[in-house]
């Protein structure tokens, strides 16, 4: 046996392990199916400077980039949203509004393998793309809550956090925080959320805050819920859309998934309005999803302004939720009816019978070499199937075949021709 | 508007193009998966090595290859049979044979873009490892042919043309022709059925061989049919393994798809046995498909000796194809109900009857902002949908909501609930 040529952090999707992901993206595409998205996809390959746009030249050290033989500087896909940008960019003149598409991409990261990331995976992208935020924004909340219930989670399985980054930044301006600083303290913030209180009391203590910054940041801080947020004096856009947002959920049923989060404030600085984030409610909080508003991202690829709204989901730690949960299928080979022949003389009624069953749409095996008629039966056993269709000479001569229920073991003599009707 | 950043040779799917290849996949999937074969894949970054395994050095200046981060020379996959082959290698000892697997990877090769041939496509893969030849090679042909056949081709369309690496090589071997010398004239066979008869001429004048074996090589070009091959006194394995299996071909009745073809002989040097190739029968025969028998590959990647037969068949040319017989469907979003509240005090309704409707598979939209009456019914007819349901605050006083059929004009106001379940 030669060394294993498998590449790192690369999967290889035998029988069983496709369909576990197939589970998953059925899940996903059904669900968005009835939200009214239309699915799409965009290649594997695009230009490096595609990806730089978003995210500068340190995009680089995470992704695959190679120069091809024309010598373009080109990269694997690490993320859709730049692909969708630029294919929107291109119809969305003539494209009616609101453009609702959705798409299931093989993505490739260069990361460190380890849990919950690997160098492939899949992810699922919802996008609403020319309304403003309300109800679109819920409606991908919609998705992607309603795609974790299609695969057998629910509110004891997962949250959406949910914030709202004009409400984040109006209330730090309002405090006298420079925009230049938002950054630093963004990222305090969304750590708050993951690690010990001190760690962050001593973060914020060396940012450099005045005492009333201070008190403020520390209110900001112990909102826990939209009626804390509704008892503040203090307001801006980002406040009333936050709450408007929360009623919408309320109405459509979602409130058990649902809950403000002030930590949630999405590094990546393209967004603009509603942000969340979908945490596992296990040992250790993992996220399965993050999304938001990203109203000006269009523009910097060469599109129009225009609002849109969305989010991506990875196959990897969900499939590791589900996995743990035994909320993934037990894989077994689905077989209707396996063929047998008494002797090689009946096997081109065997072959015939076969063509004409499989077209319409039945599962039909036999055995690819003569085989006496015990060991063809113990094959149709082992396949699964339902019913074995046995091909002998004296049925064959009145024109019928013997069916055995393989589970009950009950035979019956029929006419082959209403057998294969 | 910035410059065009779409990679040259790569397909932006929108969601027209996209539900043309899916119509395509599906297809195929749906064949394979009546055969009783198992759904399977691999990552589409490979080592370089492994394609270098069957195919040379040479291979590198048709894919695309890279070396990552870590220095390891990487590719895109440009087939899938080396993945399948290092995947059976993996796991050949256990597995119950036979093995059948099927695939739908999307692959990437790095050559001239131009009509049937693009940098990235989807290539429809069907391997049964671990069968002799004989009925297994006739049912991946089955699989081919039910698969266009349930694309709405027929064999006017289409014509599958077999032939047998050993009764090819059996045969110059008997006329003295030694095996270094057999590559070169493959290549004259293969080149015999596309090119002008004089040209063949003068490559096998060239090719230099004594009066009797150009008399030998003449009868070889001759035979036209399995008849003509019946009549031949010269005999081996290979011509009786033709003869088989156009006999199963006939029992099973796909008779009317198939012909005998000997210029058929498939460039690569790994095939053994059964071999074929679907041409299209428009003005230009193009290959749609080609496929053979295997049985030294798995070996070659690390794995034992064990038999194997199968086939690829790319979407580009078979898309091309359906778009020009008019078979590929007229792209359509499909929607069954939009939701129409006649103020904003029915949203909240509206919202809940949305997420349940959705729940039970139904695909439902809705206006996103506040509209008229008028103008969501607009957007109701042009979202295709076949229903509208309409909330408004007389009819959910008594718990009911007016649908009106869309194509009929029909209206019947109806309990909200029962609307609902």
């Amino acid at each position: 046996m030669k060394e294993d040529l498998t590449v790192r952090g690369m999967r290889d999707y035998y029988p069983a392990v496709f369909s576990r992901l197939d589970h998953i993206v059925q899940a996903w595409r059904k669900t968005a199916l009835s939200y009214g998205f239309e699915e799409f996809d965009g290649p594997i390959i695009e230009t490096l400077e595609l990806y730089k746009i978003k995210s500068g030249d340190e995009i680089t050290s995470q992704l695959y980039n190679f120069k091809d033989k024309g010598g373009r500087q080109l990269a694997l896909r690490p993320e859709l949203t730049p692909t969708v940008a630029r294919m929107v960019a291109k119809i969305q003149n003539e494209a009616p509004k609101p453009i609702k598409w959705f798409s299931i991409p093989r993505c490739m990261r260069y990361e460190k393998p380890q849990r919950g990331r690997l160098r492939e995976f899949f992810q699922f992208n919802v996008d609403i793309i020319g309304e403003d935020e309300g109800l679109s924004d819920v409606e991908t909340i919609g998705v992607a809550i309603d795609s974790l219930v299609s695969l057998g989670l629910g509110s004891d399985d997962f949250v959406v956090k949910i914030n709202n980054r004009d409400f984040v930044s109006g209330y730090f301006e309002q405090i006298g925080i420079s925009e230049e600083r938002t950054t630093r303290l963004y990222k305090i913030i969304d750590n708050a959320g993951k690690i010990d209180p001190s760690v962050t009391d001593q973060q914020i203590e060396e940012f450099g805050l005045t005492k009333d910054q201070r008190r403020a940041l520390e209110q900001y801080l112990a909102i826990g819920n939209t009626a804390d947020l509704e008892g503040m004096k203090y307001t801006n856009r980002g406040k009333e859309a936050l709450l408007e947002i929360f009623s919408y959920i309320d109405s459509a049923g979602f409130g058990q998934f649902c809950a403000l989060d002030i930590t949630i404030v999405r590094g990546l600085d393209y967004y603009t309005g509603t942000v969340y984030e979908i945490f596992d409610k296990g040992e250790r909080m993992r996220a399965i999803c993050g999304g938001g508003r990203y109203n000006h991202l269009l523009r910097e690829f060469g599109g129009a302004e225009v609002p849109a709204c969305g989010f991506g989901m990875g196959d990897v730690v969900l499939g590791e939720i589900l996995d743990k949960k035994g909320l993934l299928p037990v894989y077994s080979k689905k077989v209707d009816c396996f063929l047998v022949r008494i002797t090689e003389e009946q096997l081109p009624y065997l072959l015939e019978a076969a063509r004409r069953l499989r077209r319409k749409g039945h599962v039909v095996e036999y055995a690819y070499r003569p085989l006496g008629v015990k060991k063809q039966m113990a094959k149709a056993s082992k396949s699964g199937a339902r019913t074995a269709m046995i091909f002998g000479a004296e049925e064959l001569r009145e024109g019928k075949v013997i069916l055995k229920d393989l589970s009950s073991g009950e035979e019956n003599t029929v006419e082959l021709d209403s057998a294969l009707a």
